[in-house]
């Protein structure tokens, strides 16, 4: 090759592997955590299918809360294995009951694994998962949470709540890669997963990883992709220069400043701020409105708007501003396209009033 | 050096010699022009400077222009070498005024060369330079044009304008590397450059640039830097794609929403955007608030506003729309951050009418 | 967050949509097909796993040629699919034999996918993939390649061939990006796959990623890494730019070198270079040296030199020329690297005739 | 602009101004000062002519050790500010002669100012600048050091030396960006730049940065380009990992490996390692082979082959080991390929004994 075709980007230099050990414990700081911390070479919804594949077994009995797509997807990737899946689905759209979980639990004293996820991208919801992890704890039940969409963007202390499994993505309030994903495993899901005959020898074995812990943390196994180690580092090293306590105020007041917004412009937020993610609101749309006309009539001013996804979420117009968007133009930028698409829409929405009350959580 | 401590974009490749010339052409096509593209390898007042140095003799007869405390440099530099300055200041941060230079030309006709600069990001005015040009074309003097802050916000067709020397900067409307600029330059500006005696052998000396052209433009003089360039094709990638025409209509946009919300607000633009720059936008503030003030007051809202530079512009406060920053989110939350910070000062601002005045400008 | 803490590269911008298709278009160029080509967003071993997940049914006969442990693995994940396979296994760290995929052919007349790695980068021999699949064609079986060592090393004419499913990755000779993969599927591939129950939802479903056929190419199902689509535009320039005839010899070249060096060194390469990957050589150390001190001995040299994988090969010294290292400097430091390491451990040499033999290959 | 057009790299964040004192301390401690660190916003070069323009006044005496093209430079920007330039010239692309210098200095009591070169990478000498420092020492001569191809290659500690000015690059030894520079200067120094009149206003006046030493070093004066200044802290973090003492001996070995190499091959190095570059080494092409030639012969083995620069080097071929070429491999492949040069142009060459030369330098 001559240097004319030589071309920057092209070849990544290997990342250095004394250096992911260090990733893995940035990351178990993050999640406050003590438990071991798996890099996964794949987007965070390989790292879920990893675990549930990993943990299913006959006979193994799984409450599986489903609030969104993706908790469906963890049910059917448990009963692939063969696992005993009871299935809890919240009302379409909405978090799931905290006394619908006790109950549930309750029902079946011989449950062994709870998932749910934390806070759900597709419906914008928050699901009370300090409440049911407590009800876990005491039954001694492991525990999973897909901390995907809340990591960053809502408090997460995985060893104060006892999470012995926790899944999350770099990409989302952290900034980062999208190519790669983590999970802590305390010691009790390390049981269930390490046992005869689990799955081996494929991207969605967990005991594959293990055997990076066990051998000191160096070389991870399979071929890896330095890009996204060397552009997670680059966000680790962002996260702790803001702070971690930071990056999620940022992210609440995002969150409440876009709901302040909506609900001074006539519109209908899906739920309130301490029931919602903090990375993205939901507003339901009135029976009257195509949600796709409403895109359509919004699409000009550029702002990042996506409809809900999976059942009773098809109404929802989803408002971003996770990570670097988690930031008062933004902020005041979707809240007024989306009154801007109303009126194109032929609704009222009073723009003034919203940007007045999106204001006031932007003061100091 | 072992593996790990290698780091990414530590050593850039060389940039292939082969894709100057090229280079050189697409921005020959961005200025309108059939002559020279010359590439600096430094910044754009750097290629100012050496422009006014490569010129500058004694007994050459200069208009200068000034509309901004860059303009005076230009004048300084011209006078270094020895030129013979008719400097021409207009009202402190106000365009320049046609008659004056008409009236300045007539005086002297022996002018050889005239300077101005198209857009000031001092003060955020536009100087009438079509008209200008017109009156320099007719007595055959050589024009300078700084368009470093106007290349991809405004229309600058060089050839039918007949700018004799055009200098660019890539990290404005482009939003690219600000390591490196480029000038063209016509024959009839070679002529006066190339003389016995003019500079050579410094990086203010364009007859060294010269060099390039004549050997075919191949590798360029010095030594590069290869993290620029590839910068600048990445930019010019993107400018194609969109197409100069769209993007000076999105920064036009930007320009006249932020004027017309300006307007709504109750505050008072500089001056209308057919006469200002559609990259800033310059506001001014009443005798009563305090510069500085305003700004810490609009600080925690996060826009980039700036306090104008220069005599006549520190009581200007700037808002910066240029590049990928020409968007509707932007110029809201700039002119709502400016309401908000002038009501923290104590004064009135109809931010909701801003808002609405800014949404007409983004209907389509 | 402030500016103080932003850094480069920690946001990549969303890969465009539109560009997906182009990119696919691209790969399909390179591999000589006009079949389908699937991009995997994960390394080449999930592409490789998520090939035999979703062919593998109850009853479907595969012979699986196994030359590596990859091989091994592609028939563990056949079988937990329920496939009855026909495993077919080399001599350790060596090619198969032609006659014995005949007879293993001829011996179960109703095989209906044949699996072969092309080059192996475990013993880095060459399998006789044309007479293989010529005895596959004739007999309508399904193929399945795996090229992810070979491509853009050696000639791969996807069409030319019949080569129903090809897999590659763009890390080795394509100097790309490792987070991703990518696939091509004929027709008749299609129909084995897409069947009643074949696995869905799930990072190793293909089905999944017919949807993004179905739909026009546009969005990839899941979450995209951007970094990884930029750097394999990136990668895919260069291959363009160079021309995939000029990077296949630059590697034959290479091997060749490489083979020549070590006989006049001396040392004894395991296969000739028409039997061998074009991308790696492997040569063998005598018994009474240790290949673990051989390399303990080479390491202050910094060549990039490897054990051997998998049976057979853990007395194989794998040198790498893939890639950018396919050029004279490489070539020449990896050998005269193993003879130096050779003779630390005592034995004997030609280092003069081996940098003599190489130089040979690089007259022109 | 819409997503599809959206390219990384298009624009960089700016460069934390908080950071730029953070570099200058880097920058500090390897040049062992406690000097003042400039940064310069353009190539090594510029740094140069800033340092003379902003010395030079009609009177200054100054003597001007001129070992290359670089140092004539040095001595027109002098005499264009009107300094009383004494020139120093060596033979032809050799070391200057200490005696010749202190001959200079007696003759000229009211010497002021002293400069010279530390390594040459025009004719890859070095000059004793230990003997010619102390010298100037005692005398109290303020001096000026081109450290720009020496730095990290060759021991530099400015103040046991007493170099009031020293200029570096970063895209040498440092394997860093090429389009900034810096320099340490002294308060001696500083006391002959800060008089009545200097220059001011230019790229060229180290005034002007002084106004940001004086400002507490936030941000720099001009346009910054966030690459260069990304790349730099880059190139800094594993020049701090590898070592300074590392970094310079690993060039150290280059230099003599290859020096031996050269002799061993029966080829003329132009001087000894220890007095020669340990970035570049020369090598004296016999007058019946023409270095075109030669460069010719040896291109199709991709090594950076160059002809030496100015008078006395037009016979010199330069073979380039900084920074990450400062390897084996890479010293091989050098001095490798110029033996097969030699060769394809009728003369003899011991390659095989080169080989085992280079091979006793790579030994732990």
């Amino acid at each position: 090759m001559t240097s004319e075709t030589w071309n920057p980007l092209s070849t990544a230099p290997p990342f250095p592997a004394v250096r992911y050990a260090s990733i893995a414990d940035r990351i178990a700081k993050v999640l406050g955590t003590r438990n071991d911390v798996l890099l996964i070479q794949a987007e965070a919804v390989v790292a879920l299918e990893a675990v549930a594949t990993s943990l299913a077994r006959p006979g193994l009995k799984v409450l599986n809360i489903v609030t969104s797509p993706y908790g469906l997807w963890f049910g059917n990737w448990l009963r692939r294995g063969g696992a005993d899946v009871i299935e809890l689905a919240a009302e379409p759209a909405r978090p799931i009951d905290v006394e619908a979980v006790e109950r549930a639990l309750n029902a079946h004293p011989d449950m062994k694994v709870l998932a749910l996820c934390h806070a759900e991208s597709a419906s914008c919801i928050l699901n009370p998962m300090e409440d049911i992890l407590a009800l876990a704890r005491a039954r001694g039940i492991v525990t999973i949470v897909d901390a995907v969409a809340s990591v960053g963007g809502h408090d997460l202390n995985v060893d104060e709540l006892g999470v012995d499994i926790a899944i999350i993505g770099p990409q989302k309030s952290l900034a980062g890669p999208a190519g790669l994903s983590a999970l802590s495993v305390s010691s009790a899901a390390w049981q269930l997963i390490s046992r005869e005959g689990g799955p081996t020898g494929s991207i969605l074995s967990l005991l594959d990883q293990k055997i990076w812990l066990d051998a000191g943390r160096g070389t991870l196994p399979g071929t890896t992709a330095p890009l996204e180690f060397f552009a997670l580092e680059a966000a680790l090293d962002r996260l702790e220069a803001e702070g971690l306590a930071s990056v999620i105020a940022r992210h609440g007041r995002a969150a409440r400043a876009t709901h302040a917004g909506l609900i001074a412009l006539g519109a209908e937020p899906w739920v309130k701020p301490e029931k919602g993610s903090h990375l993205v609101t939901a507003v339901e749309l009135s029976e009257a409105a195509d949600p796709k006309a409403l895109l359509a009539a919004a699409a000009p001013l550029g702002m990042e708007f996506s409809i809900g996804v999976g059942p009773g979420a098809n109404r929802l117009i989803r408002l971003n501003h996770t990570g670097l968007r988690a930031r008062f133009d933004i902020v005041l930028g979707n809240v007024t396209a989306y009154g801007i698409g109303l009126r194109r829409l032929g609704f009222k929405a009073d723009i003034a009033a919203a940007v007045e009350a999106i204001a006031l959580h932007y003061g100091d």
